[in-house]
């Protein structure tokens, strides 16, 4: 079925897990790696392997290709899986991993450099002819920037032309505005992604966050797994998410995945990745930005295509040709899930790491949990504070809801502050229910309270 | 939706658990019971409310219909779920039940008089066109027996007229065989089942026992949910089932659906179901019973059909007509259910009570768990063995065991010994990969050992 023998899975927590999980359900090997702080975690004991490769700051450990690299010759692997954040968009590693002879599972690096240069993928989705945001080029002159802005029209918002994932972005509502942040918004992209140029976008007000799950073979087989609605979000992070999108037109459905087809197809896509649509109450919609790697809400496709996007990746990577065809893949019923962060809400969402001294779990129906810790295990400072991914499909989204509720009923954890009573609420919100919301719902909800 | 608003649970386990989560998720209050032995259970904790009902042997709780009825008065219930085991298939608690103004989630009680006697079921399923196993009607007089087992022609099994669920079931070679074991036979059934009389039934050479789900609204619509393969059984009790039923031609799985549906037709049948079949190498099919209950391996019909069984019952008690037309139903990829048992295989299946130590489930796409304990809690000698039920659903068998492997290497108890390593030899087995395997089959292997 598939060419990989023993994947190094260069990445932590949950996504480990998942990955691992994968690998041994293909009858692949799965070598972890840890930092300092990660020594004792679950993905280490799960691997059949697993290698030490620094402290733990991400820059020492995670952030490392070397030592990552390291690892992966000394544990003699044949590919490596760079799970999300950390290197997983990261042309450079990606191109080491390659020159190393191994596999890297995910697009080839031209394509993570075009993907990860948000102008250029910008101008990849025009020459798709897909609708983009009216918007500037990149700006590396910000005396150029009032006059651009004008031509696009406020309200805005000014993007790190390297940022993504929802980081470096700033609304700005005039040329006031503009001039104030600006500077400011150079600083921090410049350090934050190591270059200052910035683009301008017209807000779309009152927009859903739409996208579009997709898989390219090595044999220009490209299909979409339907999309995700992901526009509960706050200041820019994900916290629900939910396939398919709610009330969306079945034209609008069938467009907006024809357009992520599209795009996949026009720049040799390979592998699994989303591309990412802002859509307006007329569902007019406009291409985002395309992440170039499996997402942490990718269980929810999974929940209602069946389809396994992890193991997908790693036959794609071992040379097989989809054994997918558009036609055969089909949608049944609704999936969302809540992110448990270990955060708390009544505090600004300040993170709260700590000892988890009781982990309970739900189950149950159309009931998943993904996770990378035990209890007793820390929730680490270094690291991102999710906790567990609550995943639960319905047959209808009414079903998915009750569910969740239940499963948020069961779900308890002690030691830290947690997302699991904000999502109670919002699975219980009337408005998020009847249909859907926008991406600035949630900040408004949080502001009423 | 439904006209039910509290539900007592007249069970305790992984099934109270389960209807306790299907309550909640239809917007019904939930009452639980208890014994001595489980006054700290997980179930007890979940529901609404809950009433201690007794002593630690089930004859003094779970068993005891007055009870049960008192604590439903008690609580204000307005129905009574029975779950499986215990009194669900008891005539006499359903109408005592009724008789109370209260709903009985199940089917009425002279259709649970009627599957109960396995004669009469006999008798019904052969109104209704269904093909049963030469066999013999109610054998009261022990001396009848011989004659009637030369006329039906041997091998044979005695079976227990009032028995069912596997138990009071005996293999019979000859006379001299029958003679041997006819009075401990029916001394057995009159202290198991409160009657002596047996009946005959000729012995189906390595046939598959293939069950199939219905359910039956009171509205008079019948639906199947297709079928499922219990063929891995020791001593009659099931080990790992799976849905559906593989390498079954597409007309023998019309014929023997259609067959259930029929009969659940021709008595007058309500609520979930299943009609129980024997299916020999040439796919005669013969019908066995009908368990006139939901059944522990209702999960792997959930994860195939995507329809939640106990919702549905809920449902169908409440009085609202199914939700579910045939056509719209439909059967995705093959799911599996492994028991695991507090069981030492080693030693002859011995039950192995004792204090769950730790308990670590898996977790993952397509993997479910069923259990009614959590870490700390004792596996009590009172009742059933049962730790918890794991199910794996996949797009194929491959993917669906597969990812069964993995699981069962992260599942962890200890404290007890269980069917856990059993469960990895089978998932395993290249005979049980390649095909389907007959009811003797696990007996074999174990015998090989």
């Amino acid at each position: 079925m598939t060419g990989l023998r023993r994947v190094l899975v260069a990445n932590r927590g949950e996504i480990a897990v998942r990955i691992i999980r994968a690998c041994h359900a293909a009858d692949i090997e799965a070598v972890a790696v840890y930092s300092d702080a990660d020594e004792n975690a679950r993905w280490v004991q799960m691997a059949d392997d697993a290698v030490h490769i620094g402290r733990s700051a991400a820059q020492k450990s995670y952030l490392d290709p070397d030592a990552l690299l390291k690892a992966a010759r000394f544990t003699d692997v044949d590919a490596v899986h760079p799970g999300y954040g950390f290197l997983s968009e990261s042309a450079a590693f990606a191109r080491a991993i390659i020159e190393a002879d191994l596999v890297f599972i995910g697009p080839p690096p031209a394509v993570l450099e075009q993907m990860g240069d948000k102008a250029a993928a910008r101008r990849a989705a025009e020459a798709a002819d897909i609708p983009v945001v009216p918007g500037s080029g990149p700006i590396t002159d910000p005396a150029e920037a009032p006059r651009v802005a004008l031509e696009i029209g406020f309200p805005l918002l000014l993007k790190a032309a390297a940022g993504g994932g929802g980081r470096g972005i700033r609304p700005v509502r005039d040329t006031e505005e503009l001039l104030d942040v600006l500077p400011g918004a150079r600083a921090e992209a410049r350090s934050a992604f190591g270059d200052a140029t910035i683009y301008l976008e017209r807000a779309v007000p009152n927009a859903r966050h739409v996208e579009v799950q997709v898989l390219a073979d090595e044999h220009r087989n490209v299909v979409h797994l339907f999309e995700r609605d992901c526009s509960v979000q706050r200041r820019r992070q994900k916290l629900l998410e939910e396939a398919p999108a709610p009330a969306l037109r079945e034209t609008t459905r069938q467009a907006i995945t024809s357009a992520a087809v599209r795009l996949a197809e026009h720049v040799g896509y390979r592998n699994a990745g989303t591309v990412e649509f802002l859509v307006d109450s007329d569902e007019n919609f406009y291409f985002i930005e395309m992440n170039a790697r499996v997402q942490v809400e990718h269980p929810i496709t999974e929940a209602i295509s069946g389809v396994d996007v992890v193991a997908e990746q790693l036959r794609i990577a071992g040379g097989a040709p989809l054994a997918l065809d558009q036609d055969s893949i089909e949608c049944r019923g609704v999936a969302i899930e809540l992110r448990i962060n270990a955060e708390d809400p009544e505090r600004a969402f300040t993170p709260t790491p700590g000892d988890i001294t009781a982990l309970h779990l739900p189950g149950g129906p159309g009931v998943r949990v993904d996770t990378g810790i035990s209890q007793g295990d820390r929730i680490s400072p270094f690291y991102d504070s999710l906790i567990a991914k609550l995943i639960c499909w319905g047959t209808d989204r009414q079903q998915a809801y009750a569910r969740a509720r239940q499963a948020l009923a069961e779900f308890h954890v002690e030691g830290v502050a947690s997302t699991v009573a904000l999502h109670r609420r919002l699975t219980s919100n009337a408005e998020l229910g009847d249909g859907p919301v926008h991406t600035m719902w949630l900040e408004q909800v949080l502001a009423d309270d």
